[in-house]
């Protein structure tokens, strides 16, 4: 069976009529979600940086740099919001794989949307594609391909940007093949990079790289037909193991972008049950930090392989503490963008509390279980445990909290008039006339 | 042992005076043939592909297009330049790695080198500091990762030319620790590709993007410390095996450029024992094609592996034919460009002598060595056995021979006296006073 070819040919073939509405509308949520994280973080250091260092670089300016003034080329702006929307590692995930799925995807497809006018209707099923292809290839490859230290983001989200890229370029399904090809020859991304600038780099460097690829393939630049399935190709010089059904097999009857969340956490996804177990605890009992003798979380391997960081020096580090998000949410009851700040990190009274948690992992507690023990002082010990944390499938976060998610991280940057109407056009997606409308309005004083 | 370190620190406190003589004539040779290679291709339909593809997106036209009159940003320079020096499969060989040390680091540096003047000495130092950093990465993870899968040419490169823009960038030890990094994280390239367009986009791509690692590293954009040597960094996540004392051991005491190898057969290195021997047989006993009955040659695994295509259909796939290699160096006494063209790829004289070949395996044999029977029509059997295919360390290409080379590779596209001129400009590259002249003057009908 021609993996690559089958999936090339779904992607070209298929209509926007044949997606269910309830899909469309998760793909809105993924979409109102992202935008708001790349607004949110619009400011931020490390875009910052790779303004400074490739805006000079940048051809004809024709796509918007969300939450900026700046307009670049597509490729350029392709990845600095893929780079924004990651930066607070806020966005998106697709709990199946850990992917981010929305960065990638949107990133390229939004600035090309920019250039050559698109319906709002053919970029939510261009985007619903992308995330279909970047999606499955990761469920064909997961765990293994992670556990081999790739950032699984990048990796196959530069397939999901080059598919979604491609169906709006009208690429045929011999280009759609090269597309995915070229696609597969630029999968990279190290899950070393993890705390560093690199790692919300990886979804822009996929989108960027994924829009090459399609710009490529329909200039009829050729690459393998089997790039993701040879014997040489993605899956398995990329992965221990592969399982080519997760690709093929009831492609158009399910739809992967169902299966998204959104955090209502601003760090790793390992750590929510966490956050969420210690938030319960605090308001349920009154806690205070002060009252607290020890902190113990029992959790699942990944917790500390990810977020083992015992001292975290800057608010990126943070993220990568479960120590410190179990500090922060007792003592702010949250865990937004503030809560991994410099100053957060090194405030006394949460270094104090942090240096008192404790995880420890349990065998058989799932990713999303916890069970977390509050030693007081008093010498009473308060306990909580989480089966499925808030912002998970079975605990999703509603429109409304998405919505109140996207005012947070885009206040200061956006007036609320501002901030409404991108709302409006986010959740209108696909029915504006010209998609690119949702960058230009996230320009703010325009 | 900090291996990514010791390596920045290598390449941001050498000394162009420390380079001994030797080294940089060799240095001048690598960049003669490269040159040479990237004009000869500079009309293929590759980088026509992806000229019109990419043209439109460029920024400041700040960058020459080798053989071209066009001028493009210095990324995309970098990646055009990076497609065409491979496209014939004509470049330089570090014959240790299989690497094609010239394509990434000249390719970033040559176009960086005409947006910020840099004298010839620097660029020399520059290109011999980034031919190390690619040849020593290479070393250390080689064969295995080879093995793997992965084109080394791109993933190796984008270190190479990440540490040589660097270097021309004025990067402190830090800042190219993160290039590394930063290049680290996206080192990609599938063997896959091999006989396919994608096959010279990979050194394109890597001098592009370690262009870009070297220009956010100078905005002090951050990576892992450890991007090469860390448990998730590239060589434990691309290979199996890892020897970092390749990396760091004799630093500046012995030259990886000094190993370089120059193909006088444009197609792939292990082919070319094979075509040496066949014209040896052809010249010494006058033979012809309708003499032959069959022709066997004994080789190194590799031979098949990588060429053992048995019908190709264009001219790119010929090069991937030991089949077809062996039938033009009976039959033309050569194997230049002109030998893989589509039409002497079709040619009946070519496929009724390619179907008489055979190619075996033969345990003990090196990948230099073969052993080809030709017998004859007449009963006769005549035999050749190469210990060193010409090219070779052991049998180099003189500077006359590259020369020659050079000039049948720019024919048809520069004059005469551009050829001349570019030749001696080449010859002195380390001692112009602008590096960039090469460039300019590789323009034809300036």
């Amino acid at each position: 069976m021609e993996i690559t070819r089958t999936l090339a040919r779904f992607v070209v073939e298929h209509k926007s009529l044949d997606v269910p509405q309830p899909v469309r509308h998760e793909a809105a949520r993924s979409f109102l979600n992202w935008v708001g994280c790349a607004v949110g973080a619009s400011r931020h250091e490390t875009v910052e940086c790779a303004l400074a260092a490739l805006a000079e670089f940048s051809g004809p300016a024709e796509a918007t740099v969300l939450g900026r003034r700046e307009r670049l080329d597509i490729m350029q702006a392709a990845l600095m919001n893929g780079i924004t929307s990651h930066t607070f590692d806020f966005d998106d995930t697709h709990l199946k794989t850990v992917i981010h799925p929305s960065g990638p995807v949107a990133s390229a497809i939004l600035a090309l949307g920019e250039r050559q006018r698109v319906s709002g209707e053919a970029f939510l099923h261009a985007f619903i594609l992308g995330v279909e292809v970047e999606c499955r290839i990761g469920n064909s490859v997961y765990p293994q391909h992670y556990d081999v230290g790739w950032h699984i983001t990048g990796t196959a989200g530069v397939f999901g940007a080059a598919a979604a890229a491609g169906k709006l370029l009208g690429l045929n399904e011999q280009q759609m093949v090269w597309a995915l090809g070229v696609a597969a020859t630029q999968s990279s991304g190290l899950r070393e990079m993890f705390g560093t600038m690199c790692k919300p780099f990886h979804p822009g460097n996929a989108a960027r790289n994924g829009l090459l690829a399609a710009l490529l393939a329909q200039q009829n630049f050729t690459s393998s037909n089997q790039g993701i399935e040879a014997k040489r190709g993605f899956a398995h010089v990329l992965s221990t193991a592969f399982k080519p059904e997760e690709i093929t097999e009831r492609l158009g009857e399910t739809w992967e972008i169902s299966l998204n969340t959104y955090k209502p956490f601003a760090c790793g996804i390992v750590i929510h049950p966490i956050i969420d177990a210690c938030i319960q605890l605090r308001n349920e009992h009154g806690l205070n930090a002060e009252d607290i003798e020890s902190i113990e979380a029992k959790v699942h391997p990944l917790v500390l392989e990810l977020t083992g960081k015992k001292t975290p020096r800057v608010g990126l580090e943070g993220k990568f503490s479960v120590y410190h998000s179990a500090a922060v949410a007792i003592i702010h009851g949250a865990g937004g963008e503030a809560e991994y700040s410099d100053q957060c990190v090194s405030d006394p009274r949460v270094t104090a509390l942090r240096d008192r948690v404790t995880a420890v992992v349990e065998n058989g507690m799932h990713e999303d279980q916890t069970r977390v023990a509050i030693k007081l002082k008093n010498g009473k010990t308060v306990e909580k445990f989480v089966e499925h944390a808030i912002g998970s499938l079975a605990r999703p976060m509603s429109d409304a909290d998405l919505e109140r998610k996207f005012r947070g991280l885009t206040k200061g940057i956006l007036s609320d008039a501002e901030c409404d109407r991108l709302i409006t056009l986010c959740w209108e997606i696909g029915t504006l006339k010209d998609a690119g409308e949702v960058a230009r309005a996230s320009m703010p004083g325009r």
